[in-house]
């Protein structure tokens, strides 16, 4: 089996702020919350951004436990950062769009040492994806399809 | 207003690699494909990633054309990419774990000139968080809860 991975979704705007998007059979909805001018039909992308890399913990937490026949309970996450909207909203140039930073706080139910569950952290950090694609630079190509393509 | 907007979301281990996760009123389940050993309850950490990015994508999209009074009848993207999964599987440290390339490929419906459309697409580019993380070097602090805060 070849090692690379292929990854496709698909989004399409509904109406407004409400976005409909899938990936194989599984379909979910993205808007904005009703004080964002939105009508709170599902979570934000800045919070899909979050689940990802939540889960992205999580997961590759159980794929090391799994190799290393570790007896980890449990793994819970919570993200959490911060954004200055001056950017997004078109009022300024600075500082950036994004979030500025983003803290995963782990609670690992394991019979390990504060020191064990450390060095466990940073083994997944080191091998999860979503986490190399914020810390280092990915090159994302932007791309208008052309109406005759299309057609 | 502050312009500081704060984000969290949190995620538990269910079982084996289903995960489920929650931001304010929403929830959602994240998992692999059955071949990925997991139930494919819902979609991946990978997928969630992209349909961040997508959703980032038409929500700015949306922010821009009120912005401007343009008559953008509908946006819609495709995200897809590639990564080699040696590094999150374990057997290697190379290339990186994460995506080695995204594209975000867009359908704009409007009465607006290719030319028109890239511009348009580059002034999204600029002001979207997602992109913007993704793209530069992002800060993420791993931190383990201690026990003693927890109980």
């Amino acid at each position: 089996m070849s090692p690379i991975k292929q990854v496709s979704v698909e989004a399409r705007q509904v109406d407004g702020y409400k976005i409909e998007a899938h990936a194989r059979s599984h379909s979910l909805i993205i808007d904005q919350p009703v004080a964002g001018g939105g009508t709170d039909s599902g979570p934000t992308p800045l919070e899909y951004l979050f689940f990802s890399l939540a889960g992205c913990v999580c997961t590759i937490g159980h794929i090391i436990a799994r190799q290393r026949k570790m007896d980890v309970r449990n793994i819970s996450v919570r993200v959490e950062g911060e954004l200055d909207t001056a950017v997004l909203s078109g009022k300024a140039t600075e500082p950036r769009p994004g979030f500025t930073s983003i803290r995963v706080i782990t609670e690992i139910d394991a019979d390990m040492t504060q020191e064990e569950k450390e060095q466990f952290l940073r083994d997944i950090d080191a091998r999860c994806p979503i986490s190399d694609n914020l810390f280092n630079r990915t090159p994302v190509e932007f791309i208008v399809q052309q109406a005759e393509v299309v057609a």
